[in-house]
C-alpha cells in the first residue's frame, strides 16, 4: 500500500561499487529526500578479481563484513523501499553469484546487478537532482572502480548514456600492477582510456554541453587535492591544475608513496589510475574545467524508487519504446495481457503471487511478440535474446531476466532448462507466471478483436483446471490448441485440465 | 566475369525438398529462362527423420543416389551459375551436416540451407514469373513435404511471406503413422494446420488478395485428381470438389489403398496429409477456388541468379533495410567499408580472395555496428545474433553465417571458437576476411570524416605488415589501438606487424 503524501516514506539504497560500497537512507517527502544515514567503505572488490575474473575469498569477506555493518541501517525497511545494486565488478566477476547468494542471505534482501547504461541513467538521475538549479546541457562524468559513466542530459532527461570499460581499480591492476608510476605507464593508461572514449567521442561532441560535471570518489578526490594545493577554486578542476597533479603523481614514482594533502590514504593506491582516466576525458573532450557535484548512483536509486510510485516510472517509457522499435501488434499484445490478468485474478491468492509479479506478467504479455521483428521462426527465442541483452532503462538485470524467461517460455515446449538456470528460490513463482502467460497466448491464438475473458480457472496445488464458456467450447481450433498446451505442460510436470463445457450454475 | 547480354548463360538450380528433389537447368536470355532440363524424384527425405529428428541412412542413400543422377546435368556449369538449396527437412534434421558434406563432395558444389521466409520469397519469385499476365494481388500457396509457404504479392513484389511448420510428409508421420485414414485423424491434421495458420490468418485477410494460386506437387496432384474425376475444370480446384475428394480419401481407410485417377502411385501415401493441409487453408481463408500454376522454388532460384548480375540483386535491398532498422551510422559504416576494400586490394591476389568474398567483406563492414541498437556492451555479439537469425531476403544460410561471423569477430578478442565452428574448408578464407575487417575498424576507430586509405599492407603467407604514412604515424591513439590489435591477432596465431613510419621511396 503506497503511503499517503503526508507521511514520509523511508527509502534506502546500497551501491556495491567496484571500489567502494555505499549506503544511503533517506525519508522521501513530497518528492525530495531528507538524508537519514550515509555510509561508505572502500571495499575494493575489483582489486580481488584474479586473472580469470574470479573474486577471491578475501574480497568476498571484505564485502560481507561491510554489508554486516550496513545491515542494521536497513532493518525493517520494506522490500519495495530498498534497492541493493551491484555494478561493474559484479557484472564481470565469473563467480559473482556466490557472493550475491551470501550477501542476500545476510541482508535478507535481493541484490540486483545493473547494466552499464542503467547505471549511467541512475547516476544522471542522482546528479540532475543535485544540480536542479543549473540550466542547459550537462556532461556528467562518473569514474568508478570498474567502469566510467558519461552522460549528456538536460533537466531530468538523459540525452546520451554510456558506460565504458575503464575504472580506477581496473586500470591500477592493468597499468600499475607492480606499484611503479612512470610517464610511459601513465600515458599507456591514458591511451587505453582514449581508445575507449573514441567510440563515443564524436557523437558526444556533436550533441554538445555547456556544463561539465564530475561526481563520485575519484573526481571528488581530485578536486580536494587541487583545492588543498591552492591550485583550483574549491570544487572546480581546471585543466592546468590537473596537468600539474599528473606531474606530481609521476614524481611519486611508487603507488605506495602517493601522499597528497586532501587525499585520503585509502584512495592513494588507485588515485593515479583515476587521474589518468580523468586526464584522458579532459583530452578527448577538450575540457578546460569541470566542477564536482554530489549526487551519484545511490541518490539516483532513491529518486528512481520515488518515481516508481508515480506516473514517472521509467520502465513504462522503456516498454513503450521497445514496442515501438519492434513494431508490436499492440491489439494482440493488449489482448493477451488482459487475458493473463483475468487468469491471474483467479489464482493470485492461492498461488501467492504479488501485484508486482502480476505487473511483470502483464509486461511480458505486452512484449511477447517482439522477436517477430527478427524472424517468425523461433521468435520466442529472439524476443528473449532482445530482453536479456538490451539496455532497458529502469529495469534491473533480474527483472530483465524474468521478462526474457517469460517471453522465451510463452509458446512451444515449456522451457524447463531455461527455468532451471534461474535462481532456485524464484523458479516456482516464475513457472506459475509462465503457465499463466502460455494460457493467455493459447486462448488468444486466433487473434480475436476482443480478449478472451470469460473462462474459469481453478487451482489446486500446482494443478490448473480451465473451464470454457459454452460459446468457446464449440471452437474446435481453440480446444485443439488447449489440448496441445495441456500436453506441453504435462511434459514439464504440470497438470492442466481443460474442461470444454462449463457447468451451468 | 558476367556474360554479355547476347550470349545465353546456362543456369541451374537443385532443390532438395523434404518430399522431392528437383533439378532445373535453363539458359538465361534477356531476363527470361529457356528450360534445358527438368528432373524430379520423390526422395522423401522427411520420411527418413526419426523421433530425434535424425535422418536415417536409407534416406541419405536415397538422396545421394538421386543427386548422382542429377550430377551429369550440372557438370561444367560455373559455381556462381548454380545453386543447390535445401529446405525444411534439412533445416530441421540434427545431422543434416553429414548428408550435406557427402552431397557436396558428390556434386563438387556448395549446398545452402535456406530459411523458411527466404524459401517463400524464392517461391514467389518463381510463381510471379509464371503468372506475369495477371494483375492484382495474389495469394500463393506451396504445400511442401516439411513446410508450407504462403505469400501475398503483387507483380514481382512479395507483400507478406511466411513459412509454416506443416507439410505432407511431416503430417503423414504425425497423423497417419500407422497407415489408417479416419475422419477423426483427418480432422486432427486439419486442426493442427489451422492452428499454424492462426498466427498469420488475420494479417493475411486484412492484406487481402484477388487471385489464390497453388504451386508444387501436392496442389498439382489435387488439381489433376479433380480434373480426372470431372469434378473441377482443368487446373482449378473448387471448394466442393475438394470436399468430395476429402470424403473419397477417408473412404479409402488405408494409405496403401489410396489409388485415384490422376494420382501418381509414388505420391499416394502422403496425399491425404497434403489434402488435409489444403482443406485447412481453404477453411482458414474461406477460399472458393484456387488455380494451379507452374513456377515454384527452383524457378525462383534461377530468376534470383539472373537478378544477382543486375541492379535487382535483392540482397542490396536487404542490407539497406537492415541498416535503416538498426539506425546504423552510415558514414562510419561506409568509411570502414572503404578502408576494408583498400586493404583487400593490397592482399587480394596473394591471399586468393575472390571478388565475391570481397563483396561480403564490404557488406560486413556496412553492418558491423547494427548490434549497437541492442546495447553498446558486447555489440559485436548482438550484431552477429541478428545476422545469424534474421530473415535476410536473398541471403542463404551460409552467407548469413559468414556475415554473422565477420561481425562477431570485428572487435575485442579474435573469435577463434566461432571460427572453428564453421566448415573446415572455409576457415582460412573467413579468417583472412575477418583480419581485414578488424584492421579497417581499428584504423577508423576515432570515427574520422574521411576513411583512412593511405596505408600500405604487405603480406607474406599469413603474416601482415601494416605501414602507416607519416601523418598517421604520430597519432598515438591509433598506434596504441593497432598495437592492441597486433596482440589480439598474435593470440589467435596470426602475425600483424605495425610499422609506424613509412619508408620514403
Amino acid at each position: 500500500m503506497p503511503a499517503t503524501a503526508r507521511e514520509p516514506r523511508r527509502l534506502a539504497a546500497i551501491d556495491l561499487g567496484s571500489n567502494s560500497f555505499h549506503l544511503l537512507v533517506a525519508n522521501a517527502h513530497q518528492g525530495e529526500l531528507q538524508v537519514v544515514a550515509r555510509q561508505g567503505e572502500k571495499v575494493q572488490l575489483a582489486a580481488g578479481l584474479d586473472d580469470d575474473e574470479r573474486l577471491d575469498e578475501a574480497a568476498m569477506q571484505r564485502a560481507l563484513s561491510c554489508l554486516g555493518r550496513f545491515a542494521p541501517f536497513v532493518e525493517g525497511i520494506p522490500a519495495q523501499q530498498l534497492r541493493v545494486v551491484g555494478t561493474n565488478a559484479l557484472r564481470s566477476a565469473s563467480n559473482s553469484q556466490t557472493l550475491i547468494a551470501r550477501a542476500e542471505a545476510l541482508l535478507g534482501h535481493e541484490i540486483e546487478i545493473i547494466a552499464g547504461r542503467e547505471e549511467a541513467r541512475l547516476i544522471y538521475l542522482g546528479a540532475a537532482h543535485a544540480l536542479a538549479d543549473v540550466h542547459g546541457k550537462r556532461l556528467i562524468v562518473d569514474i568508478g572502480g570498474g567502469s566510467t559513466e558519461l552522460i549528456i542530459g538536460e533537466h531530468f532527461e538523459p540525452l546520451a548514456l554510456e558506460s565504458l570499460h575503464m575504472g580506477c581499480v581496473a586500470y591500477t591492476r592493468r597499468f600499475f600492477a607492480d606499484g611503479g608510476i612512470t610517464e610511459r605507464r601513465f600515458r599507456q593508461a591514458e591511451l587505453a582510456a582514449l581508445s575507449e572514449i573514441a567510440n563515443i567521442q564524436r557523437a558526444y561532441r556533436e550533441l554538445g554541453w555547456n556544463d561539465p560535471v564530475g561526481s563520485s570518489g575519484t573526481i571528488k578526490a581530485v578536486a580536494a587535492v587541487l583545492a588543498a594545493a591552492g591550485d583550483s577554486p574549491e570544487g572546480i578542476i581546471q585543466r592546468d591544475g590537473l596537468e600539474r597533479l599528473r606531474k606530481r603523481l609521476i614524481k611519486c614514482k611508487q603507488l605506495d608513496r602517493v601522499a597528497l594533502d586532501g587525499l585520503k590514504a585509502d584512495r592513494a593506491r588507485v588515485f593515479p589510475a583515476g587521474v589518468a582516466i580523468l586526464c584522458a576525458i579532459f583530452e578527448a573532450f577538450e575540457l578546460t574545467h569541470m566542477r564536482y557535484s554530489d549526487g551519484a548512483l545511490r541518490e539516483g536509486v532513491l529518486y528512481d524508487l520515488i518515481g516508481r510510485d508515480t506516473a514517472e516510472d521509467p520502465r513504462l517509457q522503456t516498454l513503450a519504446a521497445q514496442k515501438r522499435r519492434y513494431g508490436v501488434d499492440t491489439r494482440q499484445a493488449d489482448n493477451v495481457a488482459a487475458t493473463a490478468m483475468a487468469a491471474l485474478a483467479q489464482v493470485q491468492t492461492h498461488w501467492q503471487l504479488s501485484d508486482e509479479a502480476g505487473q511483470f506478467l502483464a509486461w511480458a504479455a505486452e512484449l511477447h511478440e517482439i522477436g517477430l521483428a527478427i524472424s517468425h521462426s523461433q521468435f520466442h527465442r529472439h524476443g528473449a535474446y532482445l530482453l536479456e541483452n538490451a539496455d532497458l532503462p529502469g529495469f534491473s538485470r533480474p527483472e530483465q531476466q524474468l521478462l526474457a524467461f517469460l517471453v522465451r517460455c510463452h509458446r512451444r515446449k515449456f522451457a524447463v532448462k531455461e527455468l532451471e538456470a534461474l535462481p532456485c528460490a524464484l523458479q516456482p513463482r516464475y513457472a506459475r507466471l509462465a503457465r499463466l502467460l502460455r494460457l493467455a497466448v493459447a486462448l488468444n491464438h486466433s487473434r480475436p478483436e476482443q480478449p478472451i475473458m470469460d473462462f474459469t480457472l481453478n487451482v489446486g496445488g500446482e494443478a490448473l483446471q480451465l473451464t470454457l464458456p459454452r460459446h468457446l467450447a464449440e471452437h474446435a481450433l481453440l480446444l485443439n490448441d488447449l489440448q496441445q498446451e495441456a500436453v506441453y505442460q504435462q511434459s514439464a510436470g504440470y497438470r492442466l485440465a481443460v474442461d470444454p463445457v462449463a457447468v451451468e450454475v
